[in-house]
């Protein structure tokens, strides 16, 4: 099966990395120390201090306790719709009230919108939240946008950045939201070696945060994480070729992909992450089925997307059987260009 | 060093374990499926149900997790003093209010004292705890004493029973209390990979509990484990071999470090873990330092047993250099047998 369901990085970890990892097997039966110096590492790598650093079992972990630290029960959760599915489960399994703000017409995060429900509800509001590229859609948040959003949230309110696809970004417009950690605003970032590190399966992940946001997180976290993958994240944040080298290939079968897309006439949301999304323009619940016989597993809904797909970015030859499968299932539409563009 | 700090297996995984693992680094980048069959492997050898079987990133996340979903905020928790510090901090940490009950004179877990406590506030009631053996003691709850405190507690208040050092244990008196869970009783065991498996440093660990805890108890889950780790299990759980050797040589080497120290002079409890307490007469947290300095880490202080050290079992060559270091730190006292015996 060509796996383009999960937004997983199809080649796997970078020979250093595995070796890293492969070196700490004597560790195997201890609880985690020595741990590689994996947080001095990502504070390095990152321009930030260790105590900015809460590192967690995959970007999950601190979805989850970010939600459990920040939401109280029946506090709003702010953020964009369709949105990571996770972070709405974890809202709502605390309790939490989700005001879920639509996307723009262009399938674009609406900061305006977002704006506008912290100031309609600012007493009531616990936490905001974006994915930034966004998830399903995979395009960005303009760093301006950013800057006017945290410009106009109370400086109480924390504002949660996921930015799990960063690295696959290439795009002028775009900048990490670090930097307003390190101005000490309560902004939390949330990273991942699951994609372009390609160790989803090891469970890696961090938040970068003011210091005293990292010890209140600190309490929730299970602590849990393989003595194995701090190792192969060491390594993975030194591996640089291995990044560049993944970032373009990434970058150049998903244009290449989606330009077929749109040269057999259907609407593609341009994206500066690893997936992308493309309109079926009916529910895409029974195709999932279609493909998945012909041998390709494509993404889950996203409601109310329904009549969109997102589709993760694989091999060579995964993308060539995906077009295969596509022009089988599909039929020719009128020749398109992106949406947005 | 010589690490006796921390109860964990020496030796590392076993062969067919540690192939296991190595065998699916193909799955490092993947959202840890396929998962090897985990739960149904720990669900067959253990005689219950895949809906009996909770899996964890190690049995901390069960702890943490039994917390998060019985205990609510200015519930009691009743459990033994000492026992495993890490359940204590979690119940703190969610405003539960533990009361614990000391052990007795032996240092046995004293179960009528905490019928006593669970009769005298059971509307307050949230949980029920115990480790058997105990830990930092070592000592097993007699299974006629396990079925005392189950018969009296009320039938809604859930009893949680963490099982981490089962494998250990040589000891007529002794049973699991899995067959609570099969007789439908609110009880919840947890189990952990990382002591005689020896995979405390890849995380995994799992509870056995009614179908609806487990459901109950899902939602708080992390779910972040690592791929590699849920093969080692299964093989883990296949390797009897090495297991019936672990048990074998642990005891032996238990057995005789505590002989000898009795001999020396000091009180040891009779243990049927992979770890031992003795009495050094006086404020361990000097001590620890000293032993450090010869290399040798030995347990932290848990408190109110401020005169007892902790000592894991370690190689035979760890536990003469532990016995030398004694030596050298300890006066030889007037030879005892051990307490209780």
């Amino acid at each position: 099966m060509a796996k383009l369901a999960n937004n997983e990085n199809p080649y796997g970890p970078s020979e250093t990395v595995l070796k890293a990892m492969n070196d700490v097997w004597k560790y195997a039966n201890r609880y985690g120390y020595p741990d590689g110096g994996i947080r001095q590492a990502i504070a390095e790598h990152h321009g930030v201090k260790p105590e900015h650093v809460l590192i967690s079992a995959g970007s999950g972990e601190i979805l989850k306790v970010v939600d459990a630290t920040y939401l109280p029960a029946h506090k709003y959760f702010v953020g964009p719709d369709p949105t990571y599915d996770s972070m709405y489960r974890y809202v709502t399994d605390t309790k939490g009230m989700a005001l879920k703000i639509p996307l723009r017409k262009d399938y674009t995060t609406d900061i305006d919108g977002m704006i506008k429900a912290v100031k309609q509800h600012t007493r009531d509001v616990g936490l905001v939240y974006l994915c930034n590229p966004n998830n399903p859609t995979g395009n960005i948040v303009p760093k301006d946008e950013i800057a006017k959003l945290v410009s106009a949230v109370p400086e109480d309110i924390p504002v949660f950045i996921d930015e799990a696809y960063h690295h696959f970004v290439d795009n002028p417009k775009y900048e990490s939201s670090i930097k307003y950690v390190l101005e000490g605003r309560r902004v939390i970032i949330a990273r991942t070696f699951s994609k372009i590190a390609a160790l989803a399966g090891m469970r890696l992940g961090f938040a970068i945060a003011p210091p005293d946001m990292v010890a209140e997180m600190n309490p929730q976290m299970i602590g849990s994480i393989s003595s194995l993958v701090k190792y192969g994240g060491v390594a993975a944040l030194k591996d640089s070729v291995y990044e560049n080298k993944m970032k373009t290939v990434n970058k150049q079968l998903r244009d290449r992909t989606t330009s077929e897309l749109a040269s057999y006439g259907y609407e593609v949301i341009p994206s500066d992450a690893n997936f992308f999304m493309v309109n079926l323009k009916t529910d895409i619940a029974p195709l999932g089925q279609k493909f998945a016989e012909k041998g390709v597993l494509v993404g889950r809904k996203f409601p109310p997307m329904d009549n969109w797909m997102r589709v993760s970015v694989g091999t060579d030859d995964e993308m060539k059987r995906f077009m295969a499968a596509f022009k089988e299932i599909m039929p020719a539409g009128k020749p398109s260009t992106s949406a947005g563009a």
